[in-house]
């Protein structure tokens, strides 16, 4: 009974940040902002999550939860155009955005401690992107790539635009920015994103 | 005469701070510790640069004259295989790439120092690598792509490889993978990277 009222706090905290950070932006989501929203003393607050890191570390693998829900096939295998509807999305809430791009850049630093909740999420974003690459366009992709040789590609052009969008959202359009490297994914001939077995 | 010892002064600050970035990484690269190596107190440091912020920006800033200078076309256009060279020549000095990385996650949030920088230089890279791109491939790339369109995947794949070859460099082959990025742009049926006529 004390574990699930605990649990449940937690993704009460964890609804609260990510209220504040779309409201605030990245640094407007201070721990005393949280702890405010939530009706707990900072100190109360950190009994839960002992670091802004931590806290904003549940946030962005309670997003991961959230966008993968209910976009799966019945095997598991996420659909192209619904990573092209959640890069759409993405546009649209520009805080959670804000947030996961500056903390990926603080990961890569010296012992940060959301380094390793980001090495163990691209090993499984590769993963799962070359299996949908693979249901979606077959074993072979354009410039002789394999679905497994196109993942990284396919995710350093999702978070690269993330950054760009950030800095310059007048001049960079990053749905459309995505749908033309889908374009390059196609293989020659072929023109819709849909795969018709689907 | 004392304009030009402060510049000299700066750029000797600048080459100090890329050693100890080298050695010790983005968080190894204290105020204090560049300070030392150049024999000044913190405070006459900060006469010439005020925050490590204006500091790393400035040591980007060179790095991005070093590496413009001497892989440009006659015509001022960047040469596509010395991309791919930069990009086998960044895999080598991790600290550069990851203070890149680091500040340009901070960039994106609100009133960061580094954002105007790094606005402003997305607007001018886009930019180089678009004529690049024609200068190389023409005016019209796979899936109906104008080098304009082109250019913007182009830097997201560079700066999104980045982290995902900081975070976990045995699993990603950062200049392989930015190969195989190429190989998309490649017209069907042309195999080689290189332009005949440059």
């Amino acid at each position: 009974m004390v574990r699930a009222r605990s649990t449940e706090r937690r993704a009460e905290i964890v609804r609260a940040t990510l209220e504040v950070i779309a409201e605030r932006g990245y640094r407007g989501a201070s721990l005393s902002a949280v702890a405010e929203r939530v009706g707990l003393s900072q100190q109360g607050l950190l009994h839960y999550f002992p670091t802004k890191e931590a806290l904003l570390v549940a946030v962005l693998a309670e997003r991961d939860q959230w966008d993968t829900g209910g976009s799966t096939r019945s095997d598991g295998v996420w659909r192209i155009e619904l990573l092209a509807s959640l890069v759409e999305y993405n546009a649209m809430r520009p805080g959670i955005v804000q947030t996961f791009s500056a903390l990926l850049g603080e990961s890569v630093t010296e012992g940060h401690p959301a380094r390793d909740f980001f090495t163990r999420r691209y090993t499984q974003v590769r993963s799962s992107m070359a299996a949908t690459l693979r249901a979606e366009y077959g074993e072979r992709l354009p410039g002789g790539l394999t679905p497994e040789r196109a993942a990284p590609l396919l995710v350093a052009v999702l978070d690269g635009l993330q950054y760009q969008w950030l800095l310059d959202p007048d001049s960079v359009d990053m749905p459309a920015a995505f749908g033309d490297f889908l374009a390059l994914l196609q293989p020659p001939g072929q023109e819709a994103v849909k795969n018709p077995q689907s």
